[in-house]
């Protein structure tokens, strides 16, 4: 079988890695030069992407920001999975906003704004409090803004005045007051079977994901239900085919959806050593019509993004149970470089785990990791 | 880093998929055309062969039976890990007999036979069923013959008749009372530090293994330390960096070596799955001068060859913790095209999984398959 991704990055290359045991062939497309390439080496495969369709078994993306002319050319193929409908509505807060109300999901009390002008009417229904993200092209943290009390609304709309809103819509959220940031990554069959990930707890700094940890501590069986049920709302809803991630804001016992990922995900990148089936097999395992693979943790583990930097020592793998996931590109302010994985028997042996782990690491570039291994330490 | 391995097959490939993670490239030489490929793809690196070997760091090999002067030529770039007399001792049984006797190794009774006419003294010395091997190039169950009663010496010595056995003696062995067979995989670091993969217990058909099986069901701590001290005392004389395998004969409470292989092994192979690190990740950690990593046993596990056919049912992946790791290999009679990787929390729900596991595989190609799944539901 044959693979093509959208898309040449680490998830691609992930991807990758997990096919070829099972003897299905991955090709990538740098979706920038339109080229088909080796998603590990990177090197050309040495055929268009006309012909690269033509000749894979099965299309699927690593990212939702597909140039919308590269995604129509797929979904004519009739061998896009998830669909373009899950992939367009994950580029697009828009969309994803009108189908979580649609489906009766709750999310953050929000408004849509083509004018800056109707920022005054989301300040007055959703409070001073509001973050403000670009509908579609938002991320990692870029095309976001912050309006923290009504003062700053008329800088704020300085800075907006050269956006065209009605292209880009925003999307003006109240800000939550949440306690800790979910994710549930999951993965549903071409049958519509779902299996789930234990939620994940998610560390943002600055915008970006720095740590994971799975099974998220404190989980209830109410708050899984909560996540499993609006996975499966979306997916079902979307006739989803793969891995799909959403994103929570939990708020005392209520788990409100923060954003949804139509593709394997950052946070369940420890699922590569924590769970018998990673993320990435699993997503080939579906879109290739093969039987799902077992998705629960194994025991305690933790994924800590490598941003920014190349310089730390390699005798960070003396830590047991730790592994390294290197991705192979040059270095670049808040780029995402690599991830360390490091499991354990319980979260408190994990804690001393990612203590030592940050006696190998340069501390500025993971600002979340002490306290995180003391926070496991004392659970 | 760079590694360059010696063979381009199964072994070589997996070690590659290891290495990518940890940022590190692995090129092959395919040795009967002395080309250098990627062992993934099989497509031609591009460059020839003394400059990969200029500009890797580390070459190691995937199999002993590296032709000798492309042995000789990785040797005297002084980067060949591990070195070339534990590479030759692997490939010539007399020097492995050799070496054992030496460090005073239990091991079968034997004679080196370099004339057919000593074949009458080893007889009366060892009895008359006797096993005789190839000094060289036997893999796999070539190059072996078998002497069951003492009347039939005169036929074999005609088989024998037009071999060299000045040039490739044979080593007479004393056919083992063995209740089983078992093969420690360990790996050193070039400090000396071992770590040791549990005993697996491994079955074989026809001269080629089928099934392994780890940790070997009833080891006592004796047969533990037995096996560990043979490994160091192995490893040690050899100054061995990398993953080495010891193959035993049971008998009594004692174990008797059968070979060594100085390399990653077949019967190593469930530690995909079954262990933290693999023994792929763990050689390409040992001889890149990274820390070793975790080599106990996550859950009782069994691998399954795929030998001589490539029809069976994907729909395996269903079972529970059940993986395929397919070599990507043209079919021919007796070669190993891949294989399964099964694991569960108990020998007994191992044993229903393989039952389930029959169902969807041609069982004339896995004669060793259901008796195995039987015996562990009664262990």
């Amino acid at each position: 079988m044959r693979v093509l991704i959208y898309g040449a990055g680490q998830l691609a290359r992930m991807m990758a890695l997990s096919a070829v045991p099972m003897g299905i062939e991955v090709q990538a497309v740098d979706v920038g030069s339109e080229t088909v390439v080796d998603p590990i080496s990177k090197l050309p495969a040495g055929m268009s992407l006309s012909q690269a369709i033509e000749e894979a078994d099965v299309l699927s993306v690593e990212f939702e920001h597909v140039p919308e002319h590269l995604l129509e050319q797929a979904h004519v193929s009739g061998k896009l999975k998830p669909g373009i409908e899950a992939i367009l509505t994950g580029a697009d807060r828009v969309r994803e906003k009108r189908l979580l109300e649609r489906l009766g999901i709750a999310n953050c009390a929000h408004r849509i704004v083509t004018d800056v002008e109707q920022l005054e009417e989301a300040v007055a229904a959703l409070g001073e409090r509001l973050i403000l993200k670009a509908s579609r092209d938002g991320y990692d943290g870029y095309g976001q803004w912050r309006l923290a009390q009504a003062a700053d609304l008329a800088g704020l709309k300085t800075a907006l005045a050269e956006l065209d809103l009605n292209k880009v819509p925003l999307v003006v959220e109240q800000m939550a007051d949440f306690s800790r940031e979910l994710s549930l990554v999951g993965v549903r069959d071409a049958k519509g079977r779902c299996q789930f990930y234990p939620l994940a707890e998610n560390l943002h700094y600055q915008g970006q994901l720095h740590v994971s940890l799975a099974p998220a501590p404190g989980i209830t069986e109410a708050l899984t239900t909560q996540a499993q049920q609006a996975f499966t709302a979306l997916a079902t809803e979307l006739d989803y085919v793969g891995v799909l991630a959403v994103e929570f804001f939990q708020v005392d016992d209520r788990l409100l959806v923060n954003e949804i990922a139509p593709r394997v995900h950052n946070s369940g990148h420890w699922s590569m050593q924590g769970a018998d089936t990673s993320q990435f097999e699993n997503h080939i395992r579906a879109i290739c019509g093969l039987p799902l693979g077992c998705t629960a943790a194994l025991r305690p583990s933790a994924m800590i993004n490598i941003i920014g930097c190349k310089e730390f020592s390699q005798q960070l793998l003396s830590i047991p149970e730790c592994h390294l996931h290197w991705y192979g590109k040059s270095v670049r302010k808040k780029r995402k470089m690599g991830h360390i994985n490091v499991s354990a028997e319980s979260y408190a042996a994990l804690g001393a785990r990612l203590e030592k782990l940050s006696g190998y690491l340069p501390m500025e570039h993971f600002p979340k990791l002490v306290a995180e291994a003391q926070r496991l330490q004392s659970l």
